[in-house]
């Protein structure tokens, strides 16, 4: 018994997500960071490797020596690569990674687009590794239990979703200096879209975990705001599910005094829930004519998945570090045991559609058509989809 | 100096609308109610109408014979008549009552489609009398002052508008037996629509009431969720304004455990607002990284036309009867002082405007392509909407 | 069958709580306001009563000069008499209202002293008449809906009970200049408490009324926050109840930023509940580690006494007029039948109760002695009230 | 530069507050748990040690064990001690450590008694050690914003504080079965008190931490509600502060349905705030007849105090194990630098006055006097105490 090693690529000085992951990785003490490649520069990768404390040795300069000494070592080499970079490095990143033979966990979106996802699957399926992907907000102990809940038909028939994901830190020509923002409206370095590609992805996935429905259908209306911008900063997407469910996506970056108000009500025939980022605790569940119910963290019976993902009694709120953790705890139960249970880790399904949630939109947007059939691909990428459903 | 005197048709034994009128009618004790034709019962009218403590010769049989009869008497007749009925009605009731001279306020929508509320117009510009339609939720002062702040540019120029109006009454089949819910599915009386007719035209009003900004394209879908209904039970519009901002509106009757909650979210590159029917004495203000701010009925510094609808001090809440009963306040100020400043009433405009909203929803829905123009009847209609135009 | 007749003492131009009860009596069109003396100087009561549109001839220039000529009336005399002047002149009126055989409706604090409401029941008892003492909050339809819960065991045995009733209107100087306040802070208008007398005695009700227990002990800390004041302006009063619970009374008006921010936690032993009167459509029902429950006025299951006092249906809130306006609507439906069932009113004996805590919370906070018994008078006025008991 | 490190004392298999100490100490990545004694049976301890991923030869049988040995290290010797224990072993085990020269972090209360407190602080003059207690609650961001507020004088002169700490976990005689209610209910392990000691000291701690004032007088009234328990499970205490403020601080176990409610509302002159636990990353500030301000985290401007321990961006939310984490974050600041800028952890000033807190509060429960002086032991040892303030 020992802890997962752990290598990331990214994350340097300044940057919010890579730090993000260090913390939620070894939040459980089940995987230590033991190297790492955090900057293009060489220099300050490894000086900041060293400002965490870890092996000079194992800082490296790039991600490529990082991937090819590690693959190098016998006894302690890594077992997992968190990647944590801009979206144009994900898939050549996990594409090394995969053929040295390192599981991966990335953060989203997976790939710059939906082709190179594809690829990604085929890379996992040949070596035969574990790929994770960071949809945080499925980590939350009470979106699992919503899921649940959902599954179990405490809802009926689920017949309307709304999503909303708001923020308004790109609501000005100004916010577009720092790093962060750079980069995500720079085509070359995010993709086809900024908004959908950075949260409406999220908003999709959510949409999609709580419900057990899948995305057939889309009409999209996506903006952009202010002037001057090559990339979408706001937009609705109309939805159509498998089973039934119609919907409605709502993604901005330029809804001001909006932090990261992601929030969801899906509406059964029998029951409706409603749960919000900004009080992740609650899932408010409502009945026909009926008092409401208020199912908090830690309070009363809840479903062994979300309770596997509970580290307080009831009344100490957790949070978005503990969320993203999670991601991280299951995926280690998943590392030490992985022909074992299924374990409720978003992968490379969550990896395409959600690319394919960014095309489609932006595709669907430019069109004067109303509706348009959400395509992943080929009809044989769909097959291989297919196979691996539960 | 006398109170305004006021005749009722419709709001019989059971009808809901109806009691909610006369209360709001009579809030501010400058109107009374002095007849009415309560049912289309001549006895249960009657009735009814002694019930109410009404001097019995003015409880009428029959809506031809109380506009009539009321018509006739010199000293005492009355100034103006309410109209609650279901929606088949609303137009030869306001039609009759104009014709006599009488002054109308009437629930919405106005009437059962949009030819008959260009006909009502023409009717109102003919015998010069006052017209009021009771989209009561632009009577709550937190309302008011939300438009105020929008106008007077404190949110800068708007963006987006994201207004929902859910309700969960009509989520299953057992819920069509009650009177309220059987006249409003049915087409004969309720017109073309029963979600965007009952709910979806109260959100729009408030979007571009609020926002002082008027709707321009639609793309609407429009669902019957409940197997055997003729008419939409729910629906979602993306909506284009004529200064620019993109909304979404989202309307639903089959939203299980939703009350009557309707919501606006209103964001500008200056600043956003929020405010929710279920907390309708506060207006939630964000700015950009800075502190939000609640303003709250009878705190602070508060527009004229806010000040001017609240009736209670700081934290002794107020509601959807006194929301209501702004509507009747506003509308006796105009009536005793006609040609004076501009009252703050809703009127034909709205009418007009709510019902295109009805049938442009409709007719869009029904197509397959995106984006609709949304029309107001033949240009010539335009122009004389536009004359009146503040 | 005919509506009651109210006349109305105090409450002239400027007075906030008169315009209260005016719209509270007639919200329910079951009473009507007929004649008044509004003001202590004639020519201001003549022509307030006139802009109300009452009769000239029934707006009086004194209450002497009301209760003496409308005594004289035969066919269309006042049914009851509405006390809303400063608290020296509750009992005077009441008193000579009683001789004259009308029934009162007042403003509380009752009177000015404990003595005079001790005085009052006997007048009451003397005359045969029906009283009323407006402690609006119990009108609540929530708060009767919590009261029913308690009594019917849902909450088991109450242990412990915590009410607030913060203000933030008194908290400086500046403050004092305006009428409200001046008179409050005037011992010789306001007795020997401004803060327990205004809205202390509110919480200390609506404790009793929730919970169905008497206070028995009190240890006091009353304060005078603001220098130069004669009377206390904030004040805790530790509570101990006659069927063993304990609890905490917090009531201030210097508490800046608080409104009217009256609420109440009862906890059981086997569930707990929480009211506020911010939300007031709303009780929060909590269990041993179980869901909470949401109970919203309109919805679902509420005991008959809610239901009798809610006119809106699901999501439509009603405030503080309608709360207040239940308490008129009980005492009509008393006085239409006096000898019939318990009517939910507040009474000479909750009248007597409030002095006797405003009268112990002042004593007993000169103390240094901790804990007092809660008197009420001589051992035969309470023997006297045990005989009312139900 | 190497991360600190850490060995822990209790907190073994089915400790609550065990883990959660090492989740927080590890956070961020500035201190490694290397060492510990988590059991007094040898064997659960080496075990669970093991299980922690700990060298075995660190896994120690007892802390006098894991003490002695420790200090025989040369290089690699821990530079502090966890003491994660019920409350009886406290001072003993942070006595050893002392004498050994380790640095120590202990849950609270410091210790069983006020005696051993003021001893303790001897001891940590005379070794020169550090010396922390996981004050946790005021680890969280907004509560050290608040208390910025204050001192820097937003709020004026102070003049109400009301603190509420209730839970409901020990409502019945059923739950006391449990590990954590059994020692907490025994005198022989908790001390005088169980709710003053487990949850009261956090309140009265939270109080004049962000008011930046000293309890001066109280008036306690402590409560044991379930039959047969030998500690109180309930209380409130009038407070009286040294700069003049007025007080109330309610703790209860038995207030079913609360989970973890902590929540405090500070009254200045000039504005108020409220702070709450179950929305922690929020800070309600409220002035006179004006809009309120929601301060968040990470929004706006804020004090380096709380920016100096946020690790999210806004909307982000963070709690429990992060405000936890931030008294380790702060811990090890000071330990890295001891002799620099004063550190916000709460040391043993704070352990003493919590248990002055305890001590006084049960005493004064006992006492049919009103009024009594908060004592801390000796006057040389305020003296001592004096000598320390800031």
């Amino acid at each position: 018994m020992r802890k997962l090693r752990l290598g990331m690529i990214g994350g340097g000085p300044g940057a919010f997500i890579g730090k993000i992951h260090r913390i939620a990785a070894q939040l459980d003490n089940q995987i230590e960071l033991v190297c790492g490649a955090f900057s293009s520069d060489p220099q300050k990768s490894i000086e900041f490797g060293c400002s965490l404390y870890l092996d000079k040795s194992r800082c490296y300069g790039s991600y490529q020596e990082m991937l090819h000494q590690e693959a190098l070592r016998q006894d302690d080499r890594i077992d997992m690569v968190a990647i944590v970079t801009p979206n144009h490095l994900h898939f050549p990143i996990a594409k090394m990674a995969i053929e040295y033979g390192f599981n991966v966990i990335s953060d989203k979106p997976a790939t710059l687009n939906l082709g190179e996802a594809i690829a990604l699957e085929k890379l996992i399926l040949k070596h035969n590794i574990n790929y994770a992907l960071t949809h945080t907000y499925t980590g939350y102990p009470m979106v699992k239990e919503a899921r649940h809940r959902v599954i179990q038909g405490d809802l009926g028939k689920i017949v309307k979703i709304v999503v909303e994901y708001p923020q308004g830190w790109l609501s000005s020509k100004d916010d577009e200096s720092t790093k962060q923002a750079s980069w995500r409206l720079n085509p070359a370095l995010s993709g086809i879209s900024c908004c959908m590609a950075d949260i409406g992805v999220h908003a999709s996935n959510l949409a999609e975990y709580i419900s057990g429905q899948e995305i057939t259908e889309i009409c999209a209306d996506l903006n952009t705001t202010v002037d001057g911008r090559l990339l979408d900063d706001d937009g609705t997407v109309l939805l159509r599910f498998n089973h039934g469910a119609r919907g409605v996506l709502i993604a901005s970056q330029i809804s001001i005094g909006e932090e990261n108000n992601l929030n969801i009500k899906v509406y059964g025939d029998k029951a409706s829930l409603t749960w919000s980022q900004h009080n992740p605790n609650e899932l408010l569940m409502k009945y026909p004519n009926q008092s409401s119910r208020i199912i908090r963290s830690g309070v009363g019976e809840l479903c062994e998945y979300a309770l596997d993902n509970i580290r307080t009694p009831a009344g100490h709120p957790e949070g978005y570090l503990e969320a993203f953790a999670n991601i991280y705890r299951q995926f280690s139960k998943l590392l030490k045991n992985p022909d074992g249970k299924q374990y409720d880790v978003p992968g490379i399904k969550q990896a395409i559609r959600g690319m394919a949630f960014i095309e489609n939109t932006v595709a669907a947007s430019q069109s004067s058509q109303k509706w348009h059939t959400f395509n992943i691909a080929s009809p044989s990428t769909l097959a291989e989809i297919d196979n691996e459903k539960n």
